[in-house]
């Protein structure tokens, strides 16, 4: 068997890029006792309106297949945007990764161009290519803040274009991009047959008045993502989910791998979303502990900071001139993980990203980051 | 945005069967204590070696990303066979169900053929038919008790044939197939380039022995699916794998989202492995049950009650003249679930396939049954 000959070159070509979390790569035996990642961009906080009684009960649902409509997350994501959308907006995935995932396994055919604003989360590249998607790269830039460009965007639009990218507020800056702005390149694209796949795994720490889900049936193009893992600490449970019109929603249903969703991360994202006082409480605690962090990053001289809404911050180091992989290995020999941020398509060298964790967290992560740019001090 | 033209044909065509388990669309608020689901071929036992502490740590897991390569799970895949297979072998999914939907998304291109050995699991024909491959149905037949019929599938082999699919033992059926008809249609398929994609689902039930996996290293076109659904269970945590040659194991994975496995998912299927009470106490139960079901199956006049090596029996009623539709409403106005299988390609409306449970649900089936196909009794 000629299995080189089989496999396609677009195929053969095809990769995942290096992530945060590799905790598990270099500890697998004891990955949560040694060292603290703030590499993923989790929410810290533990959700005890989560009852262990509800997870304990769920173990009686793993005998049986799950649901594989999701019907009862379903009818709590409804009852959490105060019912602006209907379950025929929904479709919930093992994780946002897989709405984004099997949009490009629906929508992408050979030869089709997407756009993507760089730098921003590298699985939108590895998905669009799997389907023998072009990458068009239109590029965020530092002197702007890594702000999304929209007449940029607009303008590499042309009758190959099948759809744009668009991370809001985007990985790895964490910066909210103007609403007006995304709301005129929907609008635009929506007349060239293109679509928007408007990725908002992070807004929930900007707010939800800065979604678009509640305002998804002014739009025909629109395809939003969301999930479990960041905001509501679920990672390990893969739980995600996509809202569109209910015609797309049917389209890309035809796409999904059968009981994709396990039964526990059903019951427990329905759970999470009932959790009033741990939304709140983690939105007051991320804008409290993201100012604070800011202000004593920014003490370090010569270090660029640049501003975000969310729970991570991205750094730039080139002024000290110590770059990213040497950061890395600094902060790993005190048991930090950081994000090195250089296989970032659009980023150079010396970017680094950093999570938001708890002050005790936080206050040893400035304290190394210090060490590691002013040894002499 | 004219999505309908944007939409290829072939997608448009593209749809999932009805399948066994659907218990949560006919309710879905208390499922678990109303009806008794004969409909899905699940272990009904407990595996009482799984503890409730491993189940209660495992929340532990939930805040971090689940490591994306199953590493301790694939560990332990590798000494449940004995170290005759290495990690390089493997590859875990969300159920056996992703490994074969990665499977056609690496390997199928447009036009390809596959060859798939009707009746059997439906989803086969959607995963190929996403990847815009053509199916070519070679038909079990009932007078040969559905058995794998070697010459029809060689014969069948052109150009453009690019896999052959089988299930062993096959759903619906339940028998064992020939091993040395599977060992040599995957020798002379490989003269051809032409994978064999070899679902052991079932095996377990059969007994290890029957499986290919540990002789892995004897083909070069050959991946097993496998999973921890049936046997070990778990069908709610959605935990499967694959086993092939680690250069084909390189390349499927390459088609892998990332982060598809749960976390809890891959910690109890690591632990359900370990289980040797439980796996040789379902052998034998199964072997038992299955005798007692078929030795009272045959007491019912007219019913063709197929050979089976696995926890579900296909009967036939044509010969009593009572559809296999009518057999599920009469069945399910009995609080009981059964498998209408006139949806089965190759299978006609008499077919209707049930799991084999515990002692105290079999003698209800089995009463039930006999109520419906002899009413005056």
């Amino acid at each position: 068997m000629n299995l080189d000959k089989i496999f396609t070159e677009n195929k053969k070509r095809l990769k995942h890029s290096a992530h945060g979390g590799e905790i598990y790569n270099m500890n697998p035996e004891n990955i949560l006792n040694q060292i603290i990642d703030f590499s993923t961009n989790v929410n810290p906080l533990i959700n005890h309106e989560i009852s262990k009684q509800t997870y304990m009960n769920s173990l009686n649902h793993v005998p049986l297949y799950p649901d594989s409509n999701s019907t009862n997350l379903k009818k709590g994501i409804v009852v959490y945007f105060d019912n602006m959308i209907t379950t025929e907006n929904l479709i919930v995935g093992a994780g946002s990764m897989e709405i984004i995932s099997i949009f490009c396994d629906i929508f992408i055919e050979t030869g089709d161009e997407v756009i993507i604003t760089q730098p921003t989360f590298s699985e939108y590249e590895w998905a669009v290519k799997k389907n023998g998607g072009n990458i068009v790269n239109v590029y965020r830039k530092p002197n702007n803040d890594f702000r999304i460009e929209c007449k940029s965007i607009l303008n590499q639009i042309n009758s190959k274009t099948k759809a744009i990218f668009i991370c809001n507020p985007n990985n790895p800056n964490g910066l909210l991009d103007n609403l007006s702005d995304i709301q005129k390149i929907i609008n635009e694209t929506s007349k060239h047959d293109v679509f928007v796949l408007l990725d908002e795994t992070f807004i929930e720490f900007t707010g939800e008045d800065n979604s678009f889900i509640k305002k998804i049936s002014d739009f025909d193009n629109l395809l939003i993502c969301r999930g479990f893992s960041k905001y509501f600490g679920l990672p390990g449970l893969r739980v995600g989910y996509g809202v569109s019109t209910s015609e797309i929603i049917n389209f890309i249903s035809k796409g999904q791998n059968l009981w994709s969703v396990n039964c526990i991360g059903q019951i427990l994202a329905q759970e999470s979303l009932k959790s009033e006082k741990f939304i709140e409480d983690s939105y007051f605690f991320f804008n409290k502990e993201r100012q604070f962090l800011i202000e004593d990053l920014r003490r370090i001289s010569g270090l660029r900071i640049f501003p975000t809404d969310t729970n991570y911050i991205l750094i730039n180091s080139e002024n000290i001139g110590i770059k990213s992989s040497e950061i890395k290995k600094f902060m790993l020999e005190k048991n930090i993980l950081v994000r090195d941020c250089s296989n970032f398509e659009g980023l150079d060298d010396y970017y680094v990203r950093i999570a938001i964790k708890t002050r005790k967290l936080n206050l040893k992560l400035l304290q190394n980051l210090k060490d590691c740019f002013s040894p002499t001090n």
